[in-house]
């Protein structure tokens, strides 16, 4: 028996989640905010209870000191010795990292460095993460999981750019994908809830949260994905693009004042765009849809856009597979949003596919919600990284 | 009856078909090459022949008095007056045309060369035609036909780009689409032989040539193409990459020597990329094939990922309509590639399309190529773009 914590570290935050190992229990989860100020912010949940403090936390190292102290605090652990593993998400693992692994060197850690290349936010924060909890706790399995892993199965076909190959070769420039943890998760919770073998069903993942992907899973492997060089690919998302014709870019280039550098591109196609580009209202679906309901016509085309990118990724996703078993919706907006799940259904009454109103709004709803008959089955699956993560550490753990 | 003539301008060539309407009987066709130059070539077809010329041409307006010329010569018209006709190909179109029109004032050629903004190389030549048989011939009818007219009913929510508006309403970014009269031609002629009204049928077009695009056509209208705000977009082309994460820009500027401006993303994306940056051998289908069967990897690659976007895009767009009638390949590759056809439709099976392989490799093909029983049907028909402007200057004819 032995408790396992999954981090997720960003720039300035911490989020957590306490285990019990392997009855997969959660014992606590919070986070922490507004690292590197004298305000931060630290919550713990635990038992239906929530306990938050403000305080100065001056960077990743002193944050897990806070949230072991907390545990301690409010008795949730005795001592340090309880924490015997620790997993920790990572942005990009490139093709350096096909599966999750130990942290037993600094070569290890050095890696997630390196690639921060290809996830320059993501990484870094993810390396101080994985720092922090060395120096505190040196002696505990230690161990990271990739967002990217899950695709590492990917042909070249599906990975690589119509580019000349020398942005591949030299520059690593291809699709790696994103939520590999979530694409994985959900996959093979389908697969239990279908009763059969992963290896003989046709997924497609939809994950629908503040990023959003979908994943061809083929008998169990990812085998195309939406996001791709970086988490702008693919799908319209809250404030992203997605994929585009690139010569948009010299043509704002060339014709606004607003593009003067690589980071101007970047960020007006990351931040200002999607949802909130559109609707120029939110980037939150619940408030898109809301304002739909109310009649905003550019919160309504924002949200038949998002819609209309999606299902044209579930289409081509069923020709890469030569057909699809069933379709399974996770994440913020694909597991609490049962009108979009229904709008984006209707397109594909020729599969064979439905869904039955009943069972695609109750709440919360988990499992099969079409009908006994329908060809191609939907399914809602809550997805639960952290869990995953906590289960890899119990897999490689070292004592 | 009448003599029409069919105008591809390009920046220094003039590609010409004349015909005998209505009847729709190709009398003569040629090309004028190397405008602008010493040793310009002015070839003609006619009844079998062929007749070819060397000589200085300084611009459009020469070449058009030698093809009129030419013509005399070869004792295909008696004199200038037997042609009533002539209709351009104009690439972009805008928001502007959403159908051919008369060019019946200087504004017409004016607004044409405004949209030159959208399609730099094309429109400027396509005008310079326009005036050309305007100053030559002034008094028959003159009629343009825009490449994306048949894409002026997309839906907003298809021809939209999750942007910033500002970039839309101020910029006029926005997907527009290409092959227009071809997608147009295809659908008209697959319905004929279908035998249905094409009002009542789902049509996924494939136009697949030196540029390649997929439009859905629904009820005889495109609800969805590939390509964007320029024929970079959509899929994977000869030397064109086609859609893809935009965040891959950003980071070649900031990580290689070679993007330096505007115009080398354009260059390298447009003119270096596709079928010939991943081989690294060729642009052409043809020698990409021999290379793969005889074994070159690079060719095989770029083979088998041209067929992936290609099947992204059909499956995208069956979920667009909510289904598919009958899928239509055209153009050079589309026309006369048995092999590739065969490709693509193994990905479909689970739609209930098939290809029977002795009416696939027939030469020349043309038809239905699928079963009898086949759900989704599967066609070849020759694309003919002069063909439908011939006919749109015949409908438009003054006199």
């Amino acid at each position: 028996m032995s408790k396992t914590i999954s981090i997720n570290a960003g720039s300035s935050s911490l989020k957590w989640q306490l285990y019990l190992m392997p009855e997969e229990k959660v014992l606590a989860k919070g986070l922490i905010e507004r690292i590197g100020k004298d305000d931060a912010i630290s919550t713990v949940k635990f038992n239906g209870q929530e306990a938050s403090e403000t305080l100065a936390i001056k960077d990743h190292t002193a944050a897990v000191k806070i949230l072991l102290d907390d545990l301690i605090h409010l008795d949730i652990i005795k001592s340090y010795d309880e924490i015997t593993g620790v997993g920790h998400r990572v942005v990009a693992g490139g093709t350096y990292f096909n599966e999750s692994v130990l942290v037993d060197s600094e070569e290890v850690i050095k890696k997630v460095e390196e690639l921060a290349l290809l996830a320059p936010l993501h990484n870094k924060a993810n390396a101080a993460g994985i720092r922090a909890f060395k120096k505190i706790l040196p002696d505990i399995t230690s161990v990271v999981v990739f967002d990217t892993a899950f695709h590492t199965t990917m042909p070249e076909v599906a990975y690589r750019y119509p580019l000349p190959n020398k942005y591949f070769t030299e520059n690593q420039v291809r699709k790696y994908g994103a939520h590999g943890t979530s694409h994985y998760y959900v996959a093979h919770e389908a697969a239990k809830i279908l009763e059969k073998p992963i290896e003989e069903l046709k997924l497609i993942t939809v994950h629908m949260g503040n990023g959003v992907s979908l994943t061809a899973v083929d008998g169990g492997k990812s085998v195309d994905t939406s996001m791709g060089f970086t988490p702008l690919g693919g799908v319209m998302m809250g404030t992203r693009t997605g994929d585009l014709d690139p010569a948009v870019i010299p043509y704002l280039m060339d014709n606004t004042e607003d593009f003067k550098t690589p980071g101007d591109i970047r960020r007006i196609f990351n931040n200002e765009s999607g949802l909130l580009g559109i609707s120029e209202l939110s980037n939150d679906m619940r408030e898109i849809e809301a304002a739909t309901a109310a009649g905003n016509k550019d919160a309504a085309l924002a949200y038949n856009m998002f819609i209309d990118r999606i299902i044209k990724h579930i289409g081509a996703y069923a020709a890469v597979m030569n057909g699809v078993d069933a379709i399974v919706f996770t994440a913020g907006i694909g597991e609490n949003d049962a009108h979009i799940r229904s709008e984006i259904m209707k397109h594909f009454d020729w599969l064979g596919a439905d869904i039955v109103a009943e069972k695609n709004e109750k709440r919360p709803v988990y499992g099969v919600i079409s009908s006994n008959a329908a060809k191609v089955k939907v399914l809602v699956i809550p997805t639960d990284e952290e869990l995953v993560i906590a289960r890899d550490v119990e897999r490689l753990k070292t004592k």
